[in-house]
């Protein structure tokens, strides 16, 4: 029991370290005067290198062999913190030194290229970066290890378990239903929302305060703030931040409020049992974002959700939604509208835009895709799936930083993330037919309880593919997903 | 050389650690969620703990001696840099790992019973801590060294090289001349500013950023936000960031915001040559306070500074300075007014506050003055020197956290920094006899450009006295402070 003593004041110190990093990158996002962006960068370097000696120790490593022995005898929590504390080992580990230095060099130098190549329109300016990033992928699976394909040990870094073969099979099943979709919508007239007169930035941020107070977010352990993109993030077990950013024409801060605030409930909610431990975090990037989808869409872009809203809306803009029914405001903030951003994209089509990059990026590790011929076929598959005509590679096959990061195998959680959120959500109905009402009533308590209950409180205690199981007895699956959106858009299943 | 370069790279790392401390501390004071202040307690212990260790490392002391040995060979700055690292290596390696844990332990129960004594306003109750504290720092007087009095080693840590004897005969010549200006100030009828309605918030916070543009604080290296109590802090060399509190009724945001704002100018005036090294700093805290009180009691409080700034006042709030003449306003930001409180203090009076005291913890070191006649030895000294009768320990022996700290010998370095600001203005004013158009003028620049010339490039290369040799050519003379006080409240001088 020693051991596990140890183990956790290790994991104990990295977690504080972890929450410090955590300070540093949101005043780096949030506030932070303009000259002092490289005082910050060598306080990162600073402090990254200090918590990688501690990630890296022998002695963490021994104990961790020690802990495993004793593996049968221990608690179902501490079992979870050793899974956590080695898979965060072997992948500080297994990498060599030479290897995360020259990888970190190439994707820096990566990011200021894409950042031109962007500008400039050109993917011929970034193209030799991403096949020496692609290069370097395989790389990097090679050295973390896989069963099947190398692009499985990339996957498994974002979402634990995730396989080549279970995304490439979920897609299969969203591909042709979704891209019905999409084209059937291109052929209905569907009205968005047009706000005549600039927002006033301080209502915006007053407003976006109530929406998160409303679906639960505890302002006594974290904060709104403004930044460039909005983001979650945690510095503490009692201090878990949200941003958000405001464009004056636009109703995008109240979604992206219920976005971010998603996240933070999951993370708000996580036992204080587990504090100060490794398990004290969402457990996966997919199982987080089916927390942001899940209070952004599922509720957050529902009838009920307005019936208890747009009175407070419509006084807090006066004169804006004069002339705006709740159904057709509604309808506003849900229509399907196929684009070339998917940042920017529908409920729907968002799905569609990450079954492209999936695609491209198994191709590009099994070597079956050369880098060269990513933007003739990004502006097909845009065409195919979509409905749309690429215009440049800017608008394409350049839009998005992950690349340029180094992160494939990072997009697929987006959509892994809608497809658990129905899948819960599914859950929560079955058991509360009376959902609608729940939602309408405006204390969204019920449902919080529930997913607190059952999701937010395990932290990272059990495995993503567990966790769904537990909750909604069994794997993950699409047709949930489906369902939902057929319902909510009133399409009829086409296999019916 | 390689050791130089091995020392300047441990400098850098502590400095970047230092810089993350202070984000932390600041985050915790501006803007941190009510419940998370626990965690930010364990994350700065798991922070000090780590750089403490590298402040003690036995590597970090066989590198001074050697840099120690080849010293002549050195330039200025990197022999400073030797000087400040070993000041840092010795007061911390000196004391013992359990005699700092203990005093640790002391002035965190002592800081709570302090808070709760004062607000009984009970000295009793605080007594016994006091008394432990008292005898723990003629331990730590000790552990650190000294040549004459166990007091220097204390005084030293706030002001390099500052000892009883050098104190002692500095307010042995101001104690007289101050006590009969305040003595004699009771006697005159002075009119204090009236604010006869509420200030709006968001007005004050931005007066005080056009109060602080003016005195050429650079807003692309620092910030300006609200805590409860006003402070200037580093967390980089292009991050030197004050903070302000805003009462609706009171002026004092402006003086405030000025003061910090001397501080910050110092910090940020420091040469980039400097950056990432342990002379990054103000040199002492009796050098600080010298920038912070003339910019916001010599400048600040000045006609000329108003002449150019109080039509922005008027304008700002509409109304409130109508019928009072800039001489009128100019009188009011300057009366004496001696009373219980050394923060709530006038420039003449807070002196006396200090010496006060100076005496009693000479007193307390020497043995001569035993803690449980505090109460009534201050009570008699705020007669004597103030002339007040102190109406209760909250209003009087408790109104300090100084003691409750554990930190003897921090108050007078307020008043030399008093000293040190009326010595370095009268050389300024000695080479620019037209000090009063120039800070009439506006563009206070020729005054920040001799200051920073003079004193702020140098960070800490040169120790206090010798920086104000340096500048002044001389030693700390109380007589420029006597003579700016007299100059200013046109009280003739007594002994003329």
């Amino acid at each position: 029991m020693e051991i596990i003593k140890d183990l956790k004041k290790r994991s104990s110190e990295l977690t504080d370290l972890h929450h410090i990093m955590a300070l540093l990158q949101w005043d780096q996002e949030v506030q932070i005067p303009t000259n002092a962006a490289q005082d910050r960068a060598g306080q990162l370097a600073t402090l990254s290198t200090i918590i990688h000696r501690k990630e890296v120790s022998i002695e963490l490593g021994d104990l961790l062999l020690e802990a495993e022995k004793q593996i049968a005898h221990l608690s179902e929590t501490d079992r979870a913190l050793i899974r956590v504390m080695r898979r965060s080992y072997d992948q500080s580990t297994k990498l060599p030194e030479q290897f995360v230095a020259d990888f970190s060099r190439l994707t820096s130098q990566a990011l200021n290229v894409w950042v031109e190549a962007r500008k400039r329109s050109d993917f011929k300016m970034f193209s030799p970066l991403l096949e020496k990033i692609v290069s370097m992928c395989r790389e990097q699976a090679e050295y973390l290890g896989y069963t099947n394909e190398p692009y499985d040990a990339l996957l498994d870094l974002y979402e634990e378990g995730l396989t080549t073969t279970q995304v490439a099979s979920l897609f299969e099943e969203i591909k042709d239903p979704l891209t019905e979709m999409v084209h059937r919508a291109k052929q209905m007239p569907q009205q968005e929302i047009n706000i005549s007169k600039d927002l006033e930035r301080r209502r915006q941020t007053e407003f976006a305060e109530q929406a998160l107070q409303k679906i639960g977010f505890d302002f006594t352990r974290g904060r709104q703030d403004v930044s460039a993109h909005p983001f979650t993030t945690t510095m503490g077990h009692n201090d878990r931040r949200v941003t958000n950013r405001y464009n004056p024409r636009s109703l995008e801060f109240i979604f992206s409020a219920l976005h971010e605030g998603g996240h933070a409930l999951y993370e708000q909610g996580i036992s204080s049992d587990l504090n100060h431990t490794a398990l004290d975090n969402g457990v996966s990037l997919g199982i987080h974002e089916s927390q942001s989808r899940l209070w952004e869409n599922i509720i957050g872009r529902s009838l009920p959700f307005w019936q208890n809203l747009y009175p407070n809306l419509k006084e807090h803009f006066p004169g804006l939604f004069d002339n705006l029914s709740i159904e057709e405001f509604v309808k506003g903030i849900n229509v399907i509208k196929p684009g070339l951003i998917r940042v920017e994209a529908d409920e729907v089509s968002y799905n569609l835009h990450v079954l492209i990059r999936f695609e491209i990026e198994k191709g590009l590790m099994e070597g079956s895709l050369p880098v060269k011929d990513l933007p003739v076929v990004w502006n097909q598959k845009y065409k195919e799936y979509l409905d749309v005509e690429v215009d440049s590679d800017a608008n394409g096959v350049l839009q998005d930083i992950h690349w340029a990061h180094g992160s494939l195998g990072y997009f697929p959680t987006y959509t892994i993330g809608n497809m658990a959120a129905a899948q819960f959500w599914h859950k929560f109905t079955q058991l509360h037919q009376d959902y609608e009402a729940i939602i309408a009533g405006g204390t969204l308590e019920k449902i919080r309880t529930w997913l607190t209950e059952n999701i937010y409180r395990h932290g990272s205690v059990y495995q993503p593919a567990e966790l769904l199981q537990k909750v909604t007895g069994e794997g993950l699956n699409p047709q949930y997903f489906l369902d939902y959106l057929r319902q909510k858009f009133r399409l009829p299943d086409p296999m019916t």
